[in-house]
């Protein structure tokens, strides 16, 4: 390529990207259109490999479809239902009062004069308001997080982890999970050609992880969840994968969302023993995605965290696998997601690197502060002897409860409707059914430049008004076909979403066959 | 260097990073002490290299000295005032009233049943709360922010810049100005070598860009503010920097913070026209830091906004010159960092890119959304016709009055110190005076290996209990020593620290002569 610092301007501008065009572009008001600086194809090519389907190109038609109805367009259906992201609130979840009411005080500490409150919100949001800078939510907080919340994360991390200690120096506050995730790792990628990072995530995945790995350009290590085996991970599955990636990259890092993404499934303690034994004897750094702990709906299923089945392993392990586990304000009970509240807790990290994230996440000055003092309450919510309990309890049950039925009766209709395959939600929102689509079907995709459950998807939302995500956009084993579901519309709805989507497929398996 | 997978696991191991000196370390609970799998030798060598001295080594020097003043270790003063960073709320600025209370209200909608809200609070609430999905701050908004508030930014935009248009299509709400800043750049870097993507940023300058640079791998491109002629910006000097690093990569972007960070300087309409012609001519993709806009002081300085300026240039101009400009909550008169609020407005970026930055910050889901309230609130406040106006300006006026009055005083108070000279600080929030240093305290200083303003600002933390930042985290020129400080604390208390300064100057120039 020509330097352009060896030209004359007349003759550089030649060479400008877009510039050559000019001539055939039409002048506006007057002025030659010239090609832009930045264009698609000089910008950051990292960036343009990032995908993520649970906002991609579906959500954008979704919302061009709600523009169209309020603007009159006739379409069959009213109402456009996005069942593609697990937000609970949108689909009609109310907050949970005692959340709300600390956050009013804390936003408007006048109201702590207001008998309105109970004593437990205000002291709680005077608690919160003392370790703020100038007792104000609007000073910037320690890079790391709120110190006296930081420690409130450790407490809760103990009583749930039965007593094994956590160090609040461990606990790092962040704008939800994905931040957190995603600076992990940036701390873990490194090297070119063979030596470049890989980083193991299971298919189908959460997209917000082959993203992070397109950014950073590091190598997506894939291995493959056992559909058959409701989703279950096997370690012979992830052995396979990291010695095959072994011949082209420098594997380091596991990551396991558990209850699973889009997949609903909840690790077996057994399960979770083989992983951390894997990591260790393979010396990958884990990552824990832990942010659904308290959705776990199926009988005979129990959340187990990482760090506390690492530490039952004993100090072998306990002592020497490097781990990073992570927490969010999204989802559980609470699914405060606009809040973007979030921590990790860190294990066995090298203190030197420690000082490296602490450096980095200080960059980005702090957190959002309401976030943080969400994640407070949430750590530290009312106990049995404080005024705020009993709704509270009541409000948290409610939640958790309707969302076990929903996770049955999701299960349960998709299983009567030929052609769907579904496996049991054992945990977090999502159900990821399997489709069967006819052969015209797929080669009808193909005509169209759509991978068939795109097509899929992207008919049911025009025909039904339903928004959902495809499978290919978390992955999923070649030739087989899913969507991700939220489990989330209200119970009445939800019955009809389903209905819907029955009365779709049947249609669609009729119309290509 | 050897590759893994040939190896047996026992030979293997001699070859982890760190693991040849287990001999040496002591077993601890009797299982021996391995080296880590992620250490500073094997960790993202671009987020080494990442600085920050902001929040650097003497904040977190400062943070020690608080805990041990809580501890009742005694020290030549009772309290760290910390003027380090430009956090008013932390420094005692009382939140603007009508903020916090549609926040509040936000929060808990119970409270819009409340007489003790004024209606225009409740109004903004309301309208806020029902463009949120289910009514709830709770819920994810779209990517992009919140359409309503995009709209309001927009008319915000053309009304401060005299009707010129402004499209909320090209409004990206953020997680306070820095996020927007480095997925703009983001965009921008590509290339290896010789083509790879440099920026140019001003010295003194402020770190977030130079750490951004370092994560994403950019070249840094240098340009001096005048310090002779209050820090202003030559064309020349912009021109000397971009033919010399035209010689070692590819110059693509142009940033400027107006007013000034940390040199307080506010940029002429002229030099805004020079920059902007030059930008142009050079082919260089602009980035406006404007989130000081409201905090202009100096008599005959005035803002003006790139975006203004260059749709005055004309259409030659105007449908060119590619650009983001930022603006955020955290600083002006309302000072509420710890929401993360903020927004970038992009001007003439090619669609196919713009798609591209709508994706990537899709990864991140969406800005914390009760700072995007905030924000809606900072750019749509009470009418003179509602209820809040008039404590909402007294309140604003108050605040914007004192730091006018506190610029004033500390450029007056500093140049009467033998030693110190300070430029007028026209706008932004701090000060950034020259420090002449005995050759004897650069020698120490060398001799301990720290830098020489670090030397000096450390002992004036360990004597004096203030936390300024030296003046080489900002970069200054060779041989030349500064300090950043900010003019935040309250009349009363930033007397005090001006007088403990310039005490500490003296004895310290005493000291080292």
């Amino acid at each position: 390529p020509i330097r352009l610092e060896s030209l004359s301007v007349p003759s550089l501008l030649k060479h400008v990207k877009g510039f050559s065009a000019e001539a055939e572009r039409p002048a506006m008001n007057g002025v030659p259109q010239r090609g832009k600086l930045l264009t698609l194809d000089n910008m950051n090519p990292k960036v343009k490999r990032v995908e993520y389907a649970v906002r991609g190109p579906i959500v954008q038609r979704a919302v061009q479809i709600e523009k169209e109805l309020r603007e009159g367009v006739k379409k069959p259906f009213t109402e456009v239902i996005k069942a593609n992201i697990g937000d609970a609130h949108a689909m009609g979840q109310k907050p949970i009062t005692f959340l709300r009411q600390v956050l009013a005080l804390c936003s408007y500490p006048e109201l702590l004069k207001d008998n309105q409150f109970p004593e437990d919100a205000k002291k709680r949001a005077q608690r919160i308001l003392e370790a703020c800078g100038g007792h104000s939510i609007g000073a910037y907080s320690a890079s790391q997080g709120i110190e006296c919340i930081r420690h409130d994360v450790a407490h809760f991390i103990e009583k749930r982890d039965g007593g094994i200690p956590s160090n609040p120096d461990n606990i790092y506050l962040s704008t939800g999970a994905s931040d957190a995730i995603v600076t992990i790792l940036k701390l873990l990628v490194s090297g070119e050609g063979r030596d470049r990072t890989g980083v193991m995530i299971s298919i189908p995945q959460y997209p917000l992880y082959s993203a992070a790995l397109a950014e950073l350009d590091a190598v997506q290590i894939s291995y493959y969840l056992d559909e058959d085996k409701c989703w279950s991970l096997d370690v012979k599955e992830l052995r396979r994968a990291l010695y095959a990636a072994r011949q082209h990259c420098n594997p380091r890092v596991l990551c396991i969302i558990n209850p699973g993404n889009p997949t609903g499934q909840v690790q077996s303690r057994q399960c979770i023993e083989d992983v951390i034994r894997f990591a260790k004897e393979e010396n990958l750094f884990l990552m824990a995605d832990e942010v659904y702990q308290d959705n776990v709906y199926a009988e005979g299923c129990q959340f187990h965290s990482f760090k506390k089945v690492l530490f039952e392993m004993g100090p072998e392990y306990s002592s020497k696998v490097e781990m990073a586990s992570f927490h969010s304000t999204s989802k559980c009970y609470m699914g405060e997601c606009g809040f973007r509240g979030g921590y990790m807790e860190v294990i066995n990290m090298d203190p030197e690197v420690k000082a490296q994230l602490t450096k980095l996440v200080s960059v980005r000055l702090c957190p959002p502060v309401p976030g943080q003092a969400l994640l407070d309450l949430v750590v530290n919510p009312p106990q049995p002897d404080e005024p705020s309990y009993a709704t509270f309890m009541k409000e948290r049950t409610a939640v958790l409860a309707a969302l076990a039925e929903k996770a049955k009766l999701t299960e349960q209709i998709f299983n009567t409707v030929p052609g769907i395959t579904c496996n049991p939600v054992q945990g977090a929102m999502y159900t990821f059914p399997r489709i069967s689509l006819p052969q015209k079907a797929i080669d009808k995709a193909k005509e169209e430049g759509q991978v068939p459950d795109m097509f899929y998807c992207m008919k049911l939302l025009e025909e039904e008004g339903i928004c959902l995500v495809p499978g290919s956009g978390f992955g999923q084993r070649e030739g087989t076909f899913h969507f991700r579901m939220t489990i989330l519309p209200p119970t009445e709805k939800l019955k009809l979403v389903l209905k819907k989507i029955k009365d779709f497929h049947l249609r669609f398996t009729k119309e290509f066959s």
